[in-house]
């Protein structure tokens, strides 16, 4: 096998760049495809659908990164457990984009009918979903365990908005039935940008895990420190 | 550190047989969510619910064993795939068993209502994603991917249902709006499915990746078969 012999802790580096990228990417798919529903625009919602081949080449090629890094340099504790969340992170980002996509499919049936409200609080939860998002992947570059809390604490707001907005659109179907086709493509949107808050949180938490090597998924205890700490 | 003396392959092999059991959980919630969704059962719904400790300690157990490996060992090409692929396996059935409760969560709101339908399309979908997870399991186990690929093929049958089911709720709730508010949660409990079959399809593409070092996702190429290939 070819050795490689360029510096790890370069490749290291270029792994995390190539991840903040495709968390720009995904960000920026999710901003679209929400603002595509506000402004009920059918061109900007094809193109959400049909341009996922960025982040899904992005996606093979981090993987890559990750396999060479682990298989050519062998490392061990700390650098280990950050390409293990490298992978991780990536798989998250991968879906977020899948989410874009979802979101903007349930956009294109929803601008067939008539507008069922106004929309604020999905914009809302979008916003807050991005920044969560970005805050998660900030924190993993950074190593920041404290704006990670921040992104598990965010999670609250963006179910008590999709609670709400539940609620709300139940409303609207009840009084009037022609409204329960597009209300449902809300639900759907709502429950979307929720995941997406989740896969933050997954970032996060994958984050806490590799600085502190303990879990906190599941309020577990340290697992086995005395062998995969730095 | 103290290096662990164990054999590889027998560490390797008690991993894998870890996240059968971890499959065969995620499954048994799956089945169990539905079926008390079906027969109406508040008591099992409240079981499902609050039974996730199990699954989630063998998440941790198991992310803890793939470090080992990777931090012990060192392994090389296939074995290091294996493992990597363990890592993203073990996400997915977490996953799996976190939609379990939102399955039950949504059966509970269900049953405070009289019954929609006659339940028979999802207790379908569920037997059809329950089986891709165990197909997509024992193609890894057997490094079988003959049987990835039949997983793969699954996936279209979980979104024709999906579908049907949606249309067919669709048209409850036009006809008397009292059923709106249950028959958005059998919708939603079809989509929890249809993301269960989505996890198994991940769990395919993993396996196909690990035999052939061929990245079957977005419909790629082979990324780098000469740095990481067996």
């Amino acid at each position: 096998m070819e050795r490689v012999v360029r510096h790890f802790q370069e490749e290291l580096d270029a792994l995390k760049s190539r991840l903040l990228e495709m968390g720009g990417l995904a960000e920026d798919r999710v901003r679209r495809s929400v603002q595509a529903l506000v402004e009920r625009d059918r061109g900007e919602i094809e193109r959400v659908i049909t341009g996922d081949e960025p982040i899904n080449r992005l996606h093979i090629e981090i993987d890559g990164r990750c396999f060479k890094l682990l298989a050519l340099h062998q490392p061990m504790a700390a650098d280990l457990r950050a390409i293990v969340a490298a992978v991780k992170i990536n798989t998250d980002l991968e879906r977020v984009g899948d989410l874009a996509v979802n979101i903007a499919e349930a956009a294109g049936r929803y601008i067939l009918h008539p507008p069922v409200k106004k929309l604020i609080d999905i914009p809302r939860m979008a916003e807050i979903a991005q920044l969560m998002l970005r805050d998660a992947l900030d924190a993993y570059v950074r190593r920041d365990t404290t704006l990670a809390h921040r992104v598990l604490n965010e999670d609250d707001k963006l179910d008590a908005l999709k609670t709400q907005i539940f609620r709300e659109l139940l409303t609207y179907m009840l009084q009037d039935p022609s409204t329960i086709e597009p209300a449902l493509d809300l639900v759907l949107v709502s429950r979307h940008l929720e995941r997406i808050g989740d896969h933050a949180t997954n970032v996060a938490e994958d984050v806490i895990f590799m600085v502190s090597a303990r879990d906190v998924r599941h309020h577990a205890g340290d697992p086995e420190p005395d062998i995969i700490s730095g």
